[in-house]
């Protein structure tokens, strides 16, 4: 198997966080995407990835995936026993949830923020910005962080009683708040000291 | 089985047609939450769910579901034969891929643009509209319908030669365009096909 990713980013480090979860790191080659000079833009990687955006898995049979939750999910079930998206019907839709919401709520807010009120990747790659949406979608992360502190005092992983996709989700988006200086409010001690426990996990830093 | 709906919007309309793709809807109490008054963000649905959207599966130990994904993993799951979201991990990775790919390209830029650049659920419930956002969005969501069709080209269904949640995400997304008067271009006649196809299906009216 093989991941186009750009190393330093929040959704490549999912990818690679489920792969490594799951014992399948070593079987993956990892090629870089300059995302920097906007190679995930340009007629080569497009036509890897339609959409234009890393990480992509590539199998050995050519089929090309994107998007992580799709990639987490072939990972998780290749051995049969999926403990990264759930084991039973309530497990896999509490997972599914909680990961999508860290996505809508943290991680891509996050996101929106960079590419539209901050440079992101430089004005080549980012011809239109909206401010405005940026600013609100900053609000935005601030409120997810706060949302999932007061889920972190209730039960040890955002899905339940165990690590799941949604804490690889969520851990991936306060990289990204760090990177692009949004705080993680004072107050949020429970998420903190989740993130704490999940930053010494070895897929952390694989 | 509960569900929280607002029977005539898209995301409601994604849960009733898994619901019913799987045999499942008369097991399912139906209750209608009034988006129009606003009922979906005062404190009563809020207990139900902190996100206040619709739908939401309520299960008969009380766990609440949101997101269309995690609540079609839900029912998918229960016959343990998950035709919906892929049998094989191949198949998974493919059936979330495409997807979150009618989710991001066309239903959630239709759902933005409804929001933020038309009176959306009118001024008491949409305090805060970016048009420039909203607009942006209504290109996306056109881009996102010709993407489609370039897909239903070269295969019957969304995520490949069987019917699946990514093809019930898809035409809840052209369901929300017709509302709001986003066109299906012309020569879109693969995606035309396929929608009549998808249609006829019971699910599509249940």
């Amino acid at each position: 198997m093989k991941i186009y990713e750009f190393r330093a980013f929040p959704n490549p480090l999912r990818a690679r966080m489920a792969a490594a979860e799951k014992g399948l790191i070593d079987q993956i080659e990892f090629v870089q995407i300059d995302l920097l000079a906007g190679e995930h833009k340009k007629p080569a990687f497009l036509a890897i990835n339609a959409v234009g955006k890393v990480p992509v898995l590539v199998l050995d049979d050519g089929t090309t995936i994107s998007e992580c939750t799709a990639i987490t999910e072939y990972f998780d079930h290749l051995d049969g026993e999926p403990i990264l998206t759930g084991l039973t019907p309530k497990e896999r839709a509490i997972t599914h949830m909680m990961q999508r919401r860290a996505e809508a709520l943290v991680l891509d807010a996050a996101s929106d923020y960079f590419h539209h009120a901050t440079p992101g990747l430089g004005p080549d790659i980012e011809p239109f910005q909206i401010h405005e949406w940026g600013d609100k979608q900053r609000e935005q992360t601030t409120k997810g962080i706060s949302y999932f502190n007061s889920v972190l005092q209730k039960q040890p992983y955002v899905a339940g009683n165990h690590f799941t996709m949604a804490d690889i989700t969520l851990f991936a988006g306060l990289a990204l708040a760090d990177f692009i200086k949004i705080e993680i409010p004072n107050e949020c001690r429970h998420l903190k000291l989740w993130r704490d426990r999940v930053a010494e996990r070895p897929s952390a830093s694989a």
